[in-house]
């Protein structure tokens, strides 16, 4: 690191070329951002069409945009050439349209990234790469080796070699170690497998990535109605699918965006995280005028002031237990919509019990502390009553969620917290205000 | 699923081994799963040892402990025989540590599995499978081929192929594809690639999913110090790693156990959450602590009463946010030790910009409430404070644990929301008393 930017610096441009050179490139991507920005073009300038097309590959969206913004357009249009297919398209979708449609027209394989611009970027159709092996049926596993020499496919992705008819329908796969290991002259239909797990192009990212982990395949091919061959998405594709869900899964419970990083500037952060901290403030202010509703009651017990956050976060933690597990199952797809009413009653109960065991400990405590059987009454129901609210809600914020089509796991921790405030602090003040002639 | 419970509880045998045959092993996973006790022995019956050894691949542990229980012993070596090595080593650790040396030493595979047995679990020599293909340097790729077609690898990962040199010690590694596109008289060592990323058989399992998924691999060998090739973990493993340790981290902020699942009964799941709801009940006691030292600074000023749950929440909600944030890029390696004072002086930075807006806001309403601009300034004070303070936590309980080299999530929302409720009554109660004269 230390020495390439000395390099740079000096402007020692061939032996930080084979430095650079020598390191693969996910280290090059990283090093690549560490850099100041003035070594940045420097280090940029030092790669091959090949090189850059590595690079970009291994860096994330945004750091792509920021190198793609650099590069003249004639040369973005060698680079892409050389990269997946489905980042290409990324990349291209990044483009002003205008922009975006002449450099695909200077490409030599538009006829391969054209088509995935027309998927959505987290379908399957716009994360598939058209860099598969097809063969035909009646070809013999010799050919077929034969043709694999010939075609030398320079793509990660000949795991998997795909059997088309004769009018180029999915009809089997092998892979290629089958391949390899069949005898010479056997016809290609003899050992391929014709039941072949594909999806469509509009098929979700989240599901390929499901689809994939559960069957443990190396790549899924996608397929038209006709069964026609469209493309392939990749187990890396997959998970890194399954990584950014996850992130975006937990990111969402507690009201964090996505596109959330350490490295984002702290204005930025700071503006991007208020919204739903504003949302949790509309909320706790319902909070706060249940407990302005209750002043004189408060006025006259004090030691309700000093339970009151106790029934608050007992409520709050339990709740968010149950949002995390039930966005965590149905993005597993171990939950689904048919089973809600399997969860609802579970969380309940947990809730149940564990507010008999809680609140029966913490009333105790509050008759025990302020010598009054009633008051430890009163914060004991509101506990146990609180905790039922809570798996109640842990549980249908996130399946409602996803009813209504919307991302089960957004702000739900937000929402759950709010709600659990209000309600446990209308329990707990309600009750002492109706019993209030015991308490006092 | 219907139909294959009417032809077990009929005894239709043949059709039903016919049927459950032709279904993937994943879906065979499934049905076996909701099928009714019972009926779970006549399928297990149903199926030979091949076949119960990929219906065990495709279980997780819970699941295979209920279906090794009903094997006789016997039997569970033949099928132990047929799985991946490291899979048969898990459940191998599973069984009493007598009953498993029984069954290893009748094992044909005891001499690839036993080896696994003397790793952690969770180390990448616990993952490991010693199904490879390993070639010598000095064959061509005509050579390598034939002795493919002979050896005929019955396993899933004859992706890459590791060149060993005279001393057995990994020398280099070239994919499948690039063997069968080589000329075919080529001698191995002008094709293959001696940069080899490898790890000791000691490298925490996170770690290999992490180096996998950074540098693209479709499996990492695992090498001891003299760089003998120990065996390989699969992009399979890395990937279920991976979900697996997502799952882990959003529980672990909450305080859910890992291991927790939807179908587990009632009082189970009960008792498993209890633990860590009950440290936060402790820390609330803390805070509920801190109110009764203020009673009679909230007899006199009940506005304050209603201000509580606001600043706790906002505290509660930031601090959360930052938690996750911090926890999610430790996982993904985005974060680190050294990183720890950027990370902190941005969230305090970020809880200080959230402090002021928030603060101004909330201040503002409740001088307007309560008609009272000192009551304004302590609000909004105890909203800043509060919020800085979450930013501090937020960063220093997940990278404190860490440096303890502890699960940088385990529960750190549960001591997360008590802090921020501790101190924010502090901060809010506290400005109230100093001020007392002002407010009344």
């Amino acid at each position: 690191m230390k020495t390439v930017e000395e390099l740079l610096r000096g402007k020692a441009l061939e032996e930080a070329v084979e430095l650079v050179g020598s390191i693969h490139p996910a280290d090059q991507a990283e090093l690549f951002w560490l850099l100041e920005a003035e070594l940045r073009e420097a280090f940029l300038a030092l790669l091959s069409a090949e090189g850059l097309a590595h690079l970009l590959e291994y860096l994330d969206a945004d750091q792509q945009a920021v190198v793609v913004e650099k590069m003249p357009r004639a040369s973005l249009a060698r680079v892409l050439d050389r990269i997946d297919n489905d980042v290409a398209a990324d990349i291209l979708r990044t483009l002003p349209p205008a922009e975006g449609a002449r450099v695909l027209s200077t490409m030599s394989t538009a006829s391969e990234v054209a088509p995935l611009l027309a998927h959505a970027d987290e379908s399957a159709g716009g994360i598939m790469t058209r860099g598969f092996v097809s063969l035909h049926s009646e070809m013999t596993t010799q050919d077929a080796i034969k043709y694999l020499r010939l075609r030398k496919p320079n793509v990660e992705e000949a795991y998997y070699l795909y059997v088309l008819d004769a009018a180029n329908r999915l009809e089997g796969v092998l892979s290629l170690r089958e391949l390899v290991v069949a005898p010479a002259a056997t016809p290609i239909h003899q050992v391929m497998s014709r039941d072949v797990i594909a999806v469509g192009p509009e098929t979700d990212q989240e599901e390929v990535a499901r689809v994939v982990q559960r069957y443990r395949l190396r790549a899924l091919p996608v397929v038209d109605e006709e069964r026609h061959l469209l493309g392939i998405t990749t187990m890396d594709d997959a998970m890194a699918v399954a990584s950014e869900e996850a992130t975006e899964d937990m990111y969402g419970i507690v009201g964090l965006p996505a596109e959330e990083s350490g490295y984002d500037p702290i204005n930025v952060s700071a503006r991007r995280r208020l919204p739903w901290l504003a949302v949790n403030l509309a909320l706790v202010f319902v909070a706060a005028g249940v407990v302005s509703r209750f002043v004189d009651t408060i006025e006259q017990i004090a030691a309700l002031a000093v339970f009151m956050p106790i029934v608050a976060a007992q409520g709050g933690n339990a709740g968010i237990q149950t949002i995390t597990l039930v966005v965590r199952e149905i993005a597993l797809g171990e939950v689904e919509l048919k089973d809600a009413r399997r969860v609802l009653i579970k969380e309940v109960s947990v809730g149940l019990l564990e507010g008999i065991a809680l609140g029966l400990f913490v009333g105790l405590i509050a008759w025990a502390w302020w010598n009054n059987a009633w008051l430890g009454l009163v914060v004991g129901v509101a506990i146990l009553l609180n905790l039922m609210v809570a798996g109640f809600w842990g549980a249908i914020i996130p399946l409602g969620l996803r009813w209504l089509r919307l991302d089960p796991a957004v702000a739900s921790g937000v929402f759950l917290t709010g709600f659990t405030d209000v309600l446990g602090f209308l329990f707990l003040l309600g009750l002492a205000t109706l019993l209030l002639s015991q308490l006092t």
